[in-house]
């Protein structure tokens, strides 16, 4: 491409992917693991990125602190003091073994599209944060979300007494870290300050590249409810007891596994998955006798969640039922689902469709910082591709023309929004 | 019951049940683990066994001696010295926890007919042999049916070699115990002179039960093969990945475990069991994307099973076609079926009947001593009902009212039956 033809072509951000991945590719430096990136919640390691995360925003033009919690705040003023804020950011702990996409993209994509305007010298009519979360994976300590929830004024005070593999309870890693646990209710929001959370994050699915999209639009962050199923029948030898007079305990769960699968394909959105089993007493000359599995089943809306779970519930219990078997089925976890907020997905579209990208709707069927923003203000997320749908894993990847396109989409939504609009 | 009615009612055996219990459980206290049975080929406690039942024999009027593989042989003359022999007889070693009648009420049962005949003073026109074999288990060394393959001329000289865990060689132990390996190929039985062999033996299985019925005629001891199954999918995350984009290696091994029981449901005496099953990675928020399986298929006819094999070879890959997996089928094991003699069966139908019960045919789906004879003379066996159908296993049990209904109708059988009615 010639200097002539670029300037022709120039939109903003052009060229900007490679910077983009670039910012995310150098925090990846930051593990405690040689060769393989793993960054948890208050760890030296998150302590130097939060250091380098701070000096981006600033170099593009923000304000910057790490608050009470950990989280780095970077602030970028509307056009008028009184202007209401407009929250952005995702996470920047890892899992062990981690991409570095996850969580990281969210922060360092909003940074580019503020340096932009501010490169730019233009305000909009909001104030712009970008907050890098420290506690979304929740991989040091038993529980989760604490930066996100501290935002959203839903931190739960007892959390800073659990304690990780070390015994060191929350409070003192956060004042290890340099923190004032003390101050985490004050980072609350008052939600007539805030219109929105709006977060990036690599999908994690295959959706995306399936449609051949880079960018896609969140409907909702699943619920989710997960069970333990067990089914007895009666061991027997494999050889000498006739099909006829056999309760397989393995053959009703294949059954109650196809049944499962079946009515997550005849539900947009639901998926219902069976991913451990183990069968009892498991030789090879032996009718299993016992069987046990999991069930994990997630949605968009929790209505139709629980619809699917009854089903299944009914369905199970008849597929025993006319084998001979018993069933128990155990509910172990149950999380709401959080929708996305009506305009700001369609303010979304419109960015993606104002830069010649088809719009897409899809479900999030990971869990998000964007969940424990839901209590406070509208949300919305902008999924970007990622290669093969692969996640929490080394191999996690995106393209710079991707983090480019999803930029420039970012961009445009935060120029076209108005914050009128979305009025409670 | 007076002494007026008994007489009246009288027939041979009548009150033998308890005496045949008896029998092998005074056999049972010949074990290596204290308040369990457990008695392995060529142990201290086969070897007490085996004087044991050589007195029994003794008493029952038979001549009684140990051969060199470590056989009890008794023999019960016939009316002429030229007459054929008929081999009955099963094993009295155990497997590890064992029920007291698997293989020993082979034994036993036999002893109290001839005991009878003896009484009476009767002598058949055939010689009856009573042979306990040694080793049909398997337990102690990785050779089995080492005393029904002597008998019938096809125990394999380099099996002397094998080790049991100790390091003792197979030729050691049975020096040891007081038998001469070289002596073994002289076991072998001229197949001129053998009339049968018809082995008793607990069904281990539970049609008898079910069916109402003390005792049944064997078809066919099963021929049997095992595969291992695996299959390759594609691991995801149970969230973000829709259900139309799933390669779910247990979604598909579900549906061919039902293919699998479909196929042996619908041919009357084959069996088809999964009864390994593992997924990986094995966590309840994961998609499968391998998972590993067994199968094990047994009929009485090689035709049948093969059959049924290519039938679900072909099955087994149109599903996993049609699903995008990978399998591979991967064959462990082959042993043909052996089928009893038609006459014989006839003959052991006929003794039933005789007996005022109702003749049921039924394959056996274990293995044999009778597996070995087959390769030397025509072979049947008689299976007697068992609580529960549970065998390999101290709930094992037997009443002694089918003990003595089995023992009359094998009685019954030998004083009905005509040697040159079994000519080959």
């Amino acid at each position: 491409m010639t200097l002539a033809t670029k300037a022709v072509n120039a939109k903003p951000l052009a060229g900007a992917g490679p910077d983009i991945k670039g910012m995310v590719d150098d925090w990846a430096r930051f593990s405690e693991d040689e060769g393989k990136l793993t960054r948890v919640f208050l760890s030296p390691e998150h302590k130097a990125c939060t250091e380098s995360v701070v000096a981006a925003m600033e170099a593009a033009g923000m304000t910057a602190r790490i608050d009470a919690v950990g989280n780095v705040v970077g602030r970028y003023e509307g056009a008028t003091p009184d202007a209401k804020t407009l929250i952005t950011g995702s996470h920047i702990d890892t899992v062990r073994d981690a991409g570095a996409y996850d969580g990281n993209l969210g922060v360092a994509l909003p940074i580019a599209c503020i340096a932009d305007l501010n490169a730019r010298g233009k305000r909009l009519p909001f104030a712009v944060e970008i907050i890098a979360f420290g506690d979304e994976e929740g991989v040091r300590f038993p529980t989760t979300l604490s930066g996100s929830r501290s935002i959203a004024g839903s931190f739960d005070p007892a959390a800073l007494d659990v304690q990780d593999a070390e015994g060191t309870s929350l409070a003192e890693a956060l004042r290890h870290f340099g923190c004032d646990p003390d101050g985490i209710a004050g980072e609350a929001r008052n939600s007539d300050e805030v219109l929105a959370f709006v977060e990036v994050h690599i999908e994690q699915g295959p959706v995306l590249e399936a449609e051949a999209l880079p960018v896609g639009t969140v409907t909702a962050i699943n619920g989710a409810s997960r069970f333990a199923l067990t089914l007895e029948g009666m061991a027997g030898h494999a050889g000498t007891v006739p099909m006829r007079l056999r309760k397989d305990a393995l053959a009703g769960a294949a059954e109650m596994i196809l049944a499962i699968e079946e009515r997550g394909r005849t539900d947009e959105g639901l998926v219902a998955t069976v991913g451990r089993i183990e069968a009892a007493p498991g030789a090879v000359n032996v009718i299993p006798g016992r069987v046990g599995f999991t069930l994990d089943i997630r949605a968009p809306q929790d209505g139709q969640r629980e619809a699917a779970i009854a089903d299944l519930d009914k369905r199970c219990a008849e597929i025993a039922e006319r084998r001979g078997l018993t069933l128990s089925m155990e509910r172990l976890y149950d999380e709401g689902a959080v929708a996305c907020d009506a305009a700001l997905m369609d303010q979304l579209d419109a960015a993606i469709a104002r830069q010649g990208l088809r719009p897409l709707r899809l479900p999030s069927g990971a869990g998000h910082d964007a969940m424990a923003l839901g209590a406070l203000c509208p949300i919305a997320m902008l999924f970007v591709r990622c290669g093969g749908g692969i996640s929490h894993n080394p191999l996690e990847s995106i393209t710079a023309e991707d983090a480019e396109a999803a930029a420039q989409v970012f961009l445009d939504f935060l120029e076209h929004l108005d914050p009128d609009s979305l009025a409670r």
